[in-house]
């Protein structure tokens, strides 16, 4: 048991998923939730012990987990962080899947505001999700053997507060321990990560490939083989494609908000895709290999290590 | 038991686990391989009875499987339909994931030697394979519930002389209906498949996503998160990029064997991919909600079906 009340802000796959596990691991007393979507929920999403319309009915918690979508994020910290709230939480995170708004918004609180959530607050980002969106998928194993990222606002630039320089800093960083806890103790394996890179690197390991896998599924849906794709198929071309099948409005809000980044990568990556087209088109087999090669080497040195999934 | 001897050409990843399958599930009395390397394999690659370098140690069989690299493969057709040949096997299939060089050496045979060549032979395409290559990775499980394709030459098109129209119309059904048995008995669900539209197919559901697949995996070795990607990512990632691990020479062929079909592929997706970018630079979310939506459609009816994997 790490801790009494455990809130989270956002019932849907994560959210659920998240109070799901905290009640198989037995992390917390009691696991609440909030949800605008509380009437559509109530009586029927069983994950979490009460669920509520708004932040108000629960005033105080040991952790609180935002877990809405991305564009809701701003207007939740400014009420945190604002000193008239009448919140008591003595631990704050979000499992944002970009931090860009997050860190922006974070920039732009009062001194005084900014210090007193910058003690509060570490941010997650557990590499957990599912196709299938929506509470109803949710599951307790969705977070086993993920990586959670964590990152502090203000560690690596000067652009924040650096909490961890002043007198706050043991208490910040038995916080940070008991987060870390947290995550381990519903399944994750924990890597801090600076906040700064954290959307860049995420468009590389996931935002970019599940455009890639988008431009496969609208392709494929408007082919001659549109149908028989459905039924014939091998298991190589089923895990390539299963990311093709993820919620668009979700997905379409997370490319947005990170687009600069992967429309970056994806001006790099279309160089190896024209040198390997290049390749085939001049017949150039050993060529093909060896760009084959590079790829197989590092996909196949992919999950190795021990620490990886 | 269907049959006496199973003779395998080609003791790799596909043909030493076709011979662990049919030991199995007891296929046959006797399972035998022919290959090249046999001196490397000598003594060391259990899956079959006996392994020698030449066809000429088994001249009967019952049924012969071709399961060599794609370029052997118009020798072998000419050494097996060639009358002065001392081969008495009773049904050949292949299981090349190309069908091009196959047709056409068949097309070229004269007519005696092509006409008694097809009444045994019927071309087979288990969808089964590993980003593993190599004998060592053989396992009596890669084609359990895989899809296995079976086409016969000439039944589509006047080009190739039709078997099933003349005398010996009953005698080819019934090694049809044997070469089914067989491969069901090692765990496939059989579909056929017009031989002459096979490539094309082929390049849709499993040559192209490869190349794209390998242009990820080029793109990721030569990223500034290379070796971190390596040890931090979800399951998305893991399973987007899977065949970019598939062996180079093996792959090189085959798309270097397809590359009319997949290089026409590649155009046609293309405009998908740009379609996506397109509306990401111009921050047009409701055209990219559309645009995921069509891919999450089509991915989601993927394997919905009674008869799917």
């Amino acid at each position: 048991m790490i801790f009494e009340r455990v809130l989270v802000l956002g019932c849907g796959l994560i959210g659920s998923s998240l109070a799901a596990s905290v009640r198989e691991h037995g992390l917390a007393k009691e696991i609440v939730g909030v949800d605008e979507k509380y009437e559509l929920m109530r009586k029927k999403n069983r994950f979490f012990d009460k669920i509520a319309q708004s932040l108000q009915s629960f005033e105080e918690a040991d952790l609180c987990v935002i877990a809405i979508p991305i564009e809701g994020i701003p207007d939740v910290v400014k009420e945190l962080a604002d000193s008239r709230s009448p919140f008591n939480y003595d631990l704050i995170t979000d499992v944002a899947s970009n931090k860009k708004s997050l860190l922006e918004v974070i920039d732009e609180l009062k001194q005084d505001s900014k210090r007193e959530f910058l003690s509060k607050f570490i941010s997650s980002h557990p590499l957990a999700g599912s196709e299938q969106g929506g509470w109803e998928s949710a599951s307790t194993g969705l977070f086993d053997k993920t990586v959670c990222l964590l990152g502090t606002p203000g560690m690596q630039s000067g652009g924040v507060h650096n909490v961890a320089q002043d007198q706050e800093c043991s208490n910040y960083k038995q916080k940070v321990a008991k987060l870390e806890r947290f995550w381990e103790g519903i399944g994750c394996r924990v890597e801090h990560f600076p906040l700064e890179e954290h959307d860049q690197f995420l468009s590389i390991i996931s935002h970019f490939p599940h455009l890639l896998a988008f431009s496969v599924g609208a392709f494929m849906s408007s082919s001659d083989y549109e149908n028989i794709s459905k039924t014939i198929h091998g298991t190589g071309f089923k895990d390539f494609t299963r990311i093709a099948a993820s919620p668009p409005s979700l997905w379409a809000d997370i490319l947005m908000e990170n687009r600069n980044c992967i429309l970056s990568n994806g001006k790099q990556w279309l160089e190896s895709y024209k040198e390997l087209t290049h390749a085939l088109e001049e017949g150039d087999k050993r060529r093909l290999i060896t760009l084959i090669s590079k790829s197989s080497l590092w996909r196949n040195s992919l999950g190795k290590s021990k620490s990886s999934l």
